[in-house]
Order: structure tokens, then C-alpha cells, then sequence
């Protein structure tokens, strides 16, 4: 495997576990709602996917596009999960 | 600014904001707890990052390196402050 691939495959397994990582969160929201998840966190974070995704394009890295598409996605749904059980 | 500058730029502002989303979660903890916070969305995302981590060592990304060793730092914390705050 040459250095290229090796660290497509590096970015590929970071990114399936930062972005999967809001599965078992949106998961809890699911069942017990998410009072004690940041707003400031959710939005602010979803601010950065959106530049990293930009970052992604400019470096031509797949890994990075692809990962930060799928985790904009999950904090929109963590954000509209979180505004529905929300008093 | 050529385009090497520019992109280390967006992606320093990435982190910034990716990075820094996890300081008003922290504060949210000290403030009422943690206990919606999934710990398989911690853990998971820890992992990430030290692959993130590792990726940004390989491809020489300052930005990359630098935001995930305070990323890491930070999620930690919210670890332990979790832990603290559960019954």
C-alpha cells in the first residue's frame, strides 16, 4: 500500500469514527432527549464540518468531503431531535 | 495569499470552530451535568481524533496536528466531567 492510499485509509477510519461517533449520541437523544447537549456546541460545530468540507475541496481530499458531509447531516438531525424534546 | 496559505488558513478556522465547540459543552456540563451525552459518542470520537491525528502527521498539516491534540485534550475533560456528574 503506498503512502497515499495508507493515509486514505487513515483519514477513511478517523472519519468513520468522529463522524459515526454521533450515532450513538443521537441514539441517546432518541431515547432520553438532550437537555444537556450545548446549542453553542451543535451550531458551532456545524460551522467547522462546513469549512472542513471547504478545506476538503481545496485539498482534493475525499476522506475529509465525504466525512464532513455525513456529519452535517447528523448535527442538523441532533439539532432538529434536540429542539423536539426540548420544553 | 497563494493558495497553500489560504487553505491552511480555512482549515485553522475549521478547527477553531470544531475544536472550540467542545467549550461551551464543557461549561454546559459544569453548569447541569452530563448525563445525555452518550459515552460511545466520547470514546468514539477520541479514537477519531487520534486518527485524525495520526493522518495529520502524515500529511504535514499543522492545522490538522494542532487541532486535534486540543480536541483530544478537551474531550478527555469532558470525560472525567461526565464521570463526576453521573450518580
Amino acid at each position: 500500500m503506498d503512502a497515499i492510499t495508507l493515509n486514505t485509509a487513515i483519514g477513511l477510519l478517523a472519519a468513520a469514527c468522529t463522524t459515526g461517533s454521533f450515532v450513538p449520541q443521537l441514539l441517546k437523544i432518541h431515547r432520553q432527549g438532550g437537555r444537556d447537549l450545548s446549542y453553542a456546541m451543535l451550531v458551532l460545530y456545524l460551522l467547522g464540518v462546513a469549512l472542513w468540507f471547504t478545506y476538503g475541496l481545496r485539498i482534493k481530499a475525499a476522506e475529509v468531503i465525504l466525512a464532513n458531509i455525513i456529519a452535517g447531516l447528523l448535527i442538523v438531525t441532533a439539532l432538529v431531535m434536540k429542539r423536539r424534546t426540548e420544553p
